[in-house]
């Protein structure tokens, strides 16, 4: 049997996984493709470096238009990253007939759509198991697994350096800027470490996840996004108290063809699965109307789980070669996409209150909550030693983000209320 | 485009969640398979009884062998259970070139190998994701997911019943009969329900989730299995004490291709993600070589999660049919069985032993662990109050089961030891 032909577009840690496990797994992809797996030229930058693995040196080159362009090759697997000339290979590649995995969810979340319909007017596979939560076969689970059912909510920790850091401030209780900088040096979080702690890889992620989910083009501009660098000590300490875990969640739903996704660090009651997922471990917990909760739980990244997801999507890819049967994975996107608006958001939400130290605040509190229409889940005051302040938090039963909005409005323009020091969302 | 034709066997809460499923998500499947799929045929056992659905009169009958020969038929789904006659319309099906879904875990752990085989040879599917865990896709998961790693443990809480009277006697601290009776009175246990407190229906699972994960044909045989009915509430006691949950946890193994299958109660630490699945969840928890631990948690049964299971096998049956790819699906056993022997098979054990209470008794029992070469990880000595004996709980290092048996039988000579209480593998 002829053996399918791949070239390899960057060569870093992943990148070297991708080969080891080709070569040390041939015997298996051969049993289950039915024919040879074979990386004939890898893209690195500079082909004198020196590697931890053995490449035939002819293997390698500077040129990635030499290989997208090679009629030789079948499959191109791209972890170079990045999203512009990236986006003029994949383009290329599937525009001559090629099969693309890649792991590069910014890709995927900025022109996903586009890409996915390239692919489909050439009979091309393009497949990204690897661009969202490495080590769980999320998106595949998505495509199949669901085939039968419709997905109510897409719920989950994506992003492995944010639930790092807040795992470590929840256990150790310490602050944010030491955590983060310990991450750093750990190598788990960035330099700029802007995208993970401002929620733009999770909003990417859940992009992705929702218009699998959703069957609809969610736009990146579509989520709403908060990070967790404004999460402190205290809202931690009375998260616990209270019996919740802070995370860092991106939360996508679907109601009658109304979406919603968003992205921001949520109070998690403890006997929800997803309170105990810790470190840079990632869960997605998929609500189907029939099947109910069911959830994933594993790797969020690292190089084997991301280097593995793409071996697997690199077999389905030649599988689906081998039986004539390229481009035919159903994810159309064949829904119109209607975003919920702030009234039918809905939720429980958290809120932290300073206020003045004095007879009827609460009161004066609880009318505004009343007028608004949100009703309480539960109330707790508790005077500041050193002040004449005193702290209220309020939990509240669901309520719409636009009725939150307007009441934390009110709240910042009355005198009795010194600061609106806090506001979650609240799940479980 | 031709309808996809199926012929239904059964028409319980199962199969009336199946018929549910593809009335009201019509116009979804056919996006997804490309064609309508309609149910022309239903067996029951009385066609004039009354049912909770509208079913055409001219759609049912009582003669199933009609139904499995019928050429117009593409897709038997049996949600009948049973073995026998059973076995015997899914071989005909299959050999007449009918592509089969069935959610029946006893027929697939005992002749899944037969099964399977039947269908390769005519080129048709058969699709049993409901038979294991039926809100969770492991099955699809385990063919699909993990085909570039190398799976090495596959450990789970797959039944419900169990877990449900554990995660009660956990909770109230209840007794084995107690919580039994209220499950039964809940419908949560059968009347009879040996199979699941004995480990059976475990068992059953794991031959057939450690076939398709280690590619060998597992026997049924081959599984070790112990049940519930024995665990008492002391030991449940004990678990929560020293940080474990108790669990029936069905675990299979695989080293260098040397395989292990067991279903046991064990002590789960509580820092384990399997520990906090409660109630009637399932969660299996798949380690591969390079991926790591994934964990897979949602319904175990319950008729709409195995009706959607059911539907999502008929949409790939379905789509199979239309690419032409019928009995293509990988999933062959292709390693020879090699299994473990006790020396070979390792892990934590818990000991609860009743022992006099006098002096030298724990240096007895420690030096029969070190001739056995089993190494202690913990051991804790309490008087009882109204005795002249003590209790004496040992958590041991990794020891062989060999080891353990041996150690036991001697414990069981010792004139200082009244009893081995308990005995439990221990994980986490």
């Amino acid at each position: 049997m002829k053996p399918i032909k791949v070239g390899l577009l960057g060569l870093g840690t992943v990148g070297t996984g991708v080969v080891r496990i080709v070569e040390n797994h041939q015997e298996d992809l051969k049993k289950q493709v039915g024919s040879e797996i074979e990386i004939v030229k890898i893209v690195v930058s500079d082909v004198n470096k020196q590697r931890s693995i053995a490449v035939a040196p002819d293997k390698l080159t500077e040129d990635a238009w030499e290989v997208i362009r090679n009629p030789e090759i079948d499959v191109i697997i791209e972890v170079i990253g990045g999203t512009t000339t990236t986006k003029e290979y994949i383009v290329e590649a599937l525009n001559l007939g090629k099969h693309v995995v890649t792991a590069n969810k910014d890709l995927m979340a900025l022109y996903g759509g586009e890409l996915l319909e390239i692919a489909q007017r050439n009979s091309s596979d393009i497949y990204y198991e690897a661009s969202v939560a490495g080590g769980i076969p999320i998106i595949r689970t998505l495509v199949d697994g669901f085939s039968s059912d419709r997905i109510t909510k897409i719920m989950g920790i994506v992003n492995g350096t944010t639930n790092y850091i807040l795992t470590k401030m929840t256990q150790e209780g310490a602050s944010y800027a030491d955590v983060l900088k310990e991450a750093q040096e750990l190598g788990y979080a960035e330099a700029d470490p802007t995208s993970d702690v401002e929620g733009l890889d999770a909003a990417r992620k859940m992009a992705i996840l929702a218009r699998l989910g959703f069957h609809t083009n969610v736009d990146l501009n579509d989520v709403s996004v908060k990070g967790i660098s404004s999460v402190t000590k205290e809202d931690i300490q009375y998260a616990k108290r209270l019996g919740y875990q802070l995370k860092l969640l991106g939360i996508a739903e679907c109601d009658e063809n109304q979406v919603s996704v968003s992205v921001q660090p949520t109070m998690v009651s403890n006997s929800h699965p997803i309170a105990s997922v810790n470190g840079v471990f990632n869960a997605v917990l998929v609500t189907g109307e029939a099947v109910g909760e069911t959830m994933f739980y594993g790797a969020g990244a690292g190089e084997l789980p991301t280097a593995t997801s793409i071996v697997a999507d690199l077999v389905a890819v030649s599988k689906n070669m081998k039986l004539g049967i390229s481009g035919k994975r159903v994810n159309a996107m064949y829904k119109p996409t209607v975003l919920k608006t702030d009234e039918q958001i809905s939720s429980k939400y958290f809120l932290l209150l300073e206020v003045a130290d004095r007879a009827g605040v609460l009161a004066q509190i609880t009318q505004e909550l009343a007028k608004f229409d949100v009703s309480l889940q539960s109330v707790l005051q508790q005077a500041n030693e050193h002040s004449n302040t005193a702290e209220i938090i309020v939990i509240t039963h669901d309520a719409s983000k636009a009725a939150i909005t307007s009441l934390l409005e009110t709240f910042n323009s009355m005198d009795v209320i010194h600061q609106v020091k806090s506001v979650y969302r609240v799940e479980g």
